[in-house]
């Protein structure tokens, strides 16, 4: 019997990457390259659609695509003025895909499909209501209810990295100033550390959260101080988001998630301490159970293999 | 040809009310009692549901039962360790009536009663996404996603009056600091008006928002900061709750929107600045369209009728 194949594609501001998936969550085929190569989207669209028809093996058809892209939008399909990316203005981003494919294309932002891969391929299997939080150069969350991803009224809900935590406290990319990302994201866990070592005057000199947790777990004060901090705050909005949507588990995904008990310590300290007491003891906060090399493309394929599983539930027996 | 009735039912601290209910909103019958009459909830059911049955017209039936509690568990029908009611423990209210009244019987919390009565009755016709506030002693809250109330995984979701906006603030009922409703709520208007204008070392006396109000027309300059004030935090706090549903419009309800501009212009002032740049200007902050002493009964009812025109949506043309 011929089979289901999806591709999952991320489109990130420096990196595009993508694969061929099967519906165990297993990559076939790997494929790379620069976004920033690509002066024009049509340009990447056509150069990774040829890739792919490319490796589609014998017995195999493309079943669909999910795109991950930042300032996703679900309902459109549309890359909305994403300050990451060279390409400007509203790009019709599925449409290109699927006139370029000729099958079903799904888009949407990256913490939606790492939400939605969580849910298909990783420690929310069973799960309908949890949220999940990448922390990368900034923080995106993925809201799930009632098994399916909040969209909101415009495509645009979950945007918890720019819920303003500290009313006039540390300036955001946004514009604003206080918000969540800039204190918790692998980014404001720098500006933490920075804020601890350098004296104002200085240039600012920034080291990477991987080196800040290299020298939390030698013994530097000023990072041990660094992890419980962010997490004394990430804890505060994970306990005020629980207010919102009550999930069942909360999903840590991304670079200093890898801190391990160095972060998750003190957050799940302070996410128990700030939590209203009809909901303590309840709620888990977890890493991500998706492995951190194929999350991105297996997030993307998700889009499509909920829906498949959701409109063919018998044929997931089968294969 | 033998028309539908709902009843609503509103159980709060103090009093009770209830009414039967048409299709149309409109309330056919209305009853109240004391709550603090009635040692056991069994009593009360007893009486309730004998006033009800007394007064249904010939040529109806009851279709269901709504209910509107404190701490209700729309999963469960039951009120759970509700501090502002005698009875203890947790009470499985919903089966109570639906043995009393031989039908089908639903029971959430007040606010999100309020909420299904907006979307149903009220200024929320036709949204699929969109937050009402109550706000009264407590702030309560009422979050609509996909046409759905969120209930989270236990049914507790919706708690925005108990999302922490400004950290080691004022001390609330919940045994927590700093929750939006000791500032935003008729309570917490009172508190800042009471902060104003006593000493700290005087015993507190408070007057009503009402008064405030009456204050704040006449000049009071106290008067008119305190609206200033609560409606900056509350612009605060809806905006950050954009951010995790982006609904089309949030409708505010209760007492303190009587205010009218001194409440809402402070609100949509500090809620516009408080918004991240993708949603801005999209998005409605609304008095509630609901009838303030129908809105306890119409919302309880709507969770029926929400119910019939989903099931037989024909009907509604007929009726």
């Amino acid at each position: 019997m011929i089979q289901q194949l999806v591709a999952g594609i991320d489109i990130g501001g420096t990196n595009t990457v993508f694969g061929l998936t099967d519906r165990q969550g297993k990559i076939l085929v790997y494929g790379s390259l620069k976004t920033t190569d690509y002066p024009s989207p049509l340009d990447l669209v056509k150069h990774v659609s040829e890739k792919i028809k490319q490796v589609i093996p014998e017995g195999y058809y493309l079943a669909g695509v999910g795109v991950g892209a930042p300032n996703g939008n679900y309902y459109k399909g549309t890359i909305e003025f994403a300050p990451n990316l060279k390409w400007f203005g509203v790009i019709p981003m599925a449409d290109y895909f699927s006139h370029s494919l000729g099958c079903r294309v799904v888009l949407t932002n990256d913490a939606n499909a790492a939400a939605i891969g969580e849910m298909v391929f990783g420690g929310a299997k069973g799960m309908k209501n949890f949220i999940v939080i990448t922390l990368g150069t900034g923080l995106g969350s993925g809201i799930v209810v009632n098994g399916e991803v909040v969209y909101g009224h415009d495509g645009f809900a979950g945007e918890i990295g720019h819920v303003i935590v500290i009313p006039g406290g540390r300036n955001c990319g946004c514009g604003r100033s206080g918000c969540v990302e800039t204190y918790c994201s692998a980014t404001g866990i720098k500006r933490t550390y920075h804020e601890k070592t350098q004296s104002a005057s200085a240039t600012p000199v920034y080291i990477s959260s991987q080196e800040i947790f290299n020298r939390a777990t030698a013994g530097d004060e000023h990072a041990k101080e660094t992890f419980e901090e962010t997490g004394n705050i990430l804890g505060l909005v994970l306990a005020n988001s629980v207010a919102y949507t009550s999930p069942e588990a909360i999903f840590l995904f991304g670079g200093p998630v890898k801190a391990g008990d160095l972060l998750l310590n003190p957050t799940r300290k302070s996410f128990e301490e700030n939590l209203l007491n009809i909901y303590k003891g309840k709620i888990k906060v977890l890493p991500s159970q998706l492995d951190e090399n194929d999350a991105a493309i297996l997030g993307a394929a998700s889009l499509i293999w909920k829906e498949l599983s959701v409109k063919n539930p018998e044929v997931k027996m089968e294969s």
